[in-house]
């Protein structure tokens, strides 16, 4: 990647004098996010190699706080689920999931205190989930899309990694100026473990069950929700929706270098050329209907607890996982946080996730914070830098 | 209405002494938004008034750098179209416009720095333009509703008011962190006249004509732009959605008070119950092909610029204007800012709007400086508070 190791090291000088709330934070920018002076490739190597103009406004944000940037992490190609270079710390035969791999990977081995993310499916939760550290897609909308490669603009949203609920706190009042917000002692939790199509795995079923036993022990209250059968359409529905979007965004590039996609995106992008707006608008009711379903299901409850990902991260590196856990709440723009549970047997972390309302991001953290506190993991991948 | 006048001066001394960005900032809660302790009315009397549990996250943040809350703003009834008493500090007899009246008029007449504020249909650029202040709709979700009461949460956004782009900036910074940003010297407008149904009145025609002229002349770019038909159904569109989910949003209570509402707000309630779901699929559909097409302007365009209103505020106490200048930006989440431009003969004010790209707010409010500069508004009514 081109690099202008000059003006970098100016940045993070800068940094480390400036103050701020993110004082000398290492960040890694995921490469679908604008630097400025740097080329945002998409891990395309057919687009065009020019340097960004300037910095996307959330790396402004972050810079101005104090944070400098220590690398751009590897996406999938364009976001979606072609893997980059990039494996999981936790065992290198393994995926670090998708498609904010290096962004996950990168804090979870302690290269840097920060990564931003995306997410238009599940690629902050499921690679947080696999590789064991704290993921956070706040509500749709919340920070600023200006200077990042859209996927499907409806759904697009920035996320963050971080090693501990603390930290995102930190940058969410850095980001937002939103600062900390005390909860309720006692949490009402509604678990959600069958999202419609496959189950979750055993190993993850298990741990959902152990959570909720730790979770009860604290003093929260559980209780096992069955989601309306409304919701069975939204995996469908999630994947014309991105995809006609998606053919949208891709349209010129892909008019002349078709031959270039990888077969995933080709088809992706040739099935939302086939969506016609009789679809779409279905589309778009059915999902309206599911904000409000979720929104009645959180007058209820202060959470959700959902798995973040079906199981472990699968012994591939040439896919990025099935990101089925978290397509609802992406489709629907609600807030998610995942929490790094425990360990499988295998050494493989297993993320719970937890949806908060639609802007009340302040209060989903606040509750993360609560929850990671009785979950009490304090694991490292063996290959973790020294630091 | 009721108020913790001790609890009040402890804040705002606070507020005099902790430093922050907005340190010793009066502020003006649009009176549908939760202040701690106090009853949020909508100026709905006849819903409990029970004292809010705790800020709204939007005034967490604002108070966290340093603003204190100088009042509660008056909204029209439920931020629909039923006035309160609030009226035009530049002519008595003349409507402030709606929904965010008060905040509109206190930031007018100088008794408040900033005022919050909310739009679901005009609610945010019509008072600016009315009242002669600097408005600010930022992009669909940029801000937290959390403790905002609903009207239709698909559109409802909450916005600024001040006295100019510098101080909205201030407050942008102090919300988001996002610094102010450098645009190119020359910007290419596209100016936006007919925006369907009745054209503005001659003198908002006028208007556009003079600053259109005076942007030219400081070297600007500005062409002409047709809406693409398709917009033609945005007006009867948005009224459907937005009256499809205030019914769902008021179910409860207007089955208890139905004869309590107002008749327009009953009128809106009840047509919204008889949307259909195959309407509002259409709707949804048809807001999407929207914000495709705006995109596609914005990409030729740093901006669009259209009226705020169709004229001044006009001489009545009963209604609060007409709201067809702002609706198409607010169905579909792009962002808008209201700059005072000129004083008619009667002395009302005529706002001019800007709306920038969806997720580029930074980008918005330096053009609008740019912009501001250029129109020299520096007039306020007579009835202004010494400040």
């Amino acid at each position: 990647m081109e690099w202008d190791e000059a003006a970098a090291q100016q940045r993070a000088q800068k940094s480390l004098t400036q103050g701020g709330e993110l004082e000398s934070w290492s960040l890694a920018v995921k490469d679908i996010i604008d630097i400025a002076g740097v080329p945002t490739r998409c891990n395309a190597d057919f687009i065009p190699a020019n340097p960004a103009p300037k910095d996307a406004a959330i790396v402004t944000s972050l810079m101005d706080q104090g944070a400098f940037i220590a690398a751009k992490a590897v996406t999938t190609i364009f976001a979606y689920f072609d893997p980059g270079p990039t494996r999981n710390p936790w065992n290198l035969q393994h995926t670090p999931g998708g498609s904010s791999s290096g962004s996950a990977a990168a804090v979870a081995c302690g290269m840097v205190r920060l990564a931003l993310g995306s997410q238009t499916v599940a690629s902050v939760n499921r690679p947080a989930s696999y590789c064991g550290v704290v993921g956070f897609k706040p509500t749709y909308g919340r920070l600023p899309t200006e200077g990042v490669f859209p996927f499907s603009p409806t759904v697009d949203t920035l996320g963050t990694f971080t090693r501990n609920v603390a930290d995102v706190q930190t940058v969410w009042k850095a980001l937002t100026t939103e600062s900390a917000f005390r909860q309720p002692s006692q949490l009402n939790i509604a678990v959600v473990t069958d999202q419609g199509g496959e189950p979750p795995e055993p190993a993850m079923l298990n741990e959902i069950q152990t959570v909720t036993t730790q979770l009860k022990a604290a003093g929260h209250q559980l209780t096992p929700l069955t989601l309306d059968p409304v919701f069975q359409q939204a995996h469908k529905n999630h994947r014309d929706l991105i995809s006609y979007e998606a053919a949208q965004v891709h349209a010129d590039l892909f008019a002349r270098h078709k031959s270039d996609y990888t077969s995933k995106l080709r088809e992706l992008i040739q099935h939302g050329q086939s969506v016609r707006p009789a679809q779409l608008e279905r589309i778009l009711a059915h999902r309206m209907k599911s904000m409000e379903i979720l929104a009645g299901y959180l007058e209820n409850h202060d959470l959700l607890l959902s798995p973040s990902a079906p199981g472990p991260a699968p012994a591939t590196l040439k896919a990025t996982g099935n990101p089925r856990m978290s397509l609802l709440w992406t489709y629907t723009g609600f807030p998610t946080l995942t929490l790094p549970a425990s360990l499988t047997e295998a050494r493989l972390p297993l993320g719970i996730q937890l949806v908060g309302r639609r802007g009340a991001d302040r209060e989903l953290l606040a509750a993360g914070a609560m929850v990671e506190e009785v979950l009490g993991f304090n694991k490292q991948p063996s290959l973790s830098a020294s630091q």
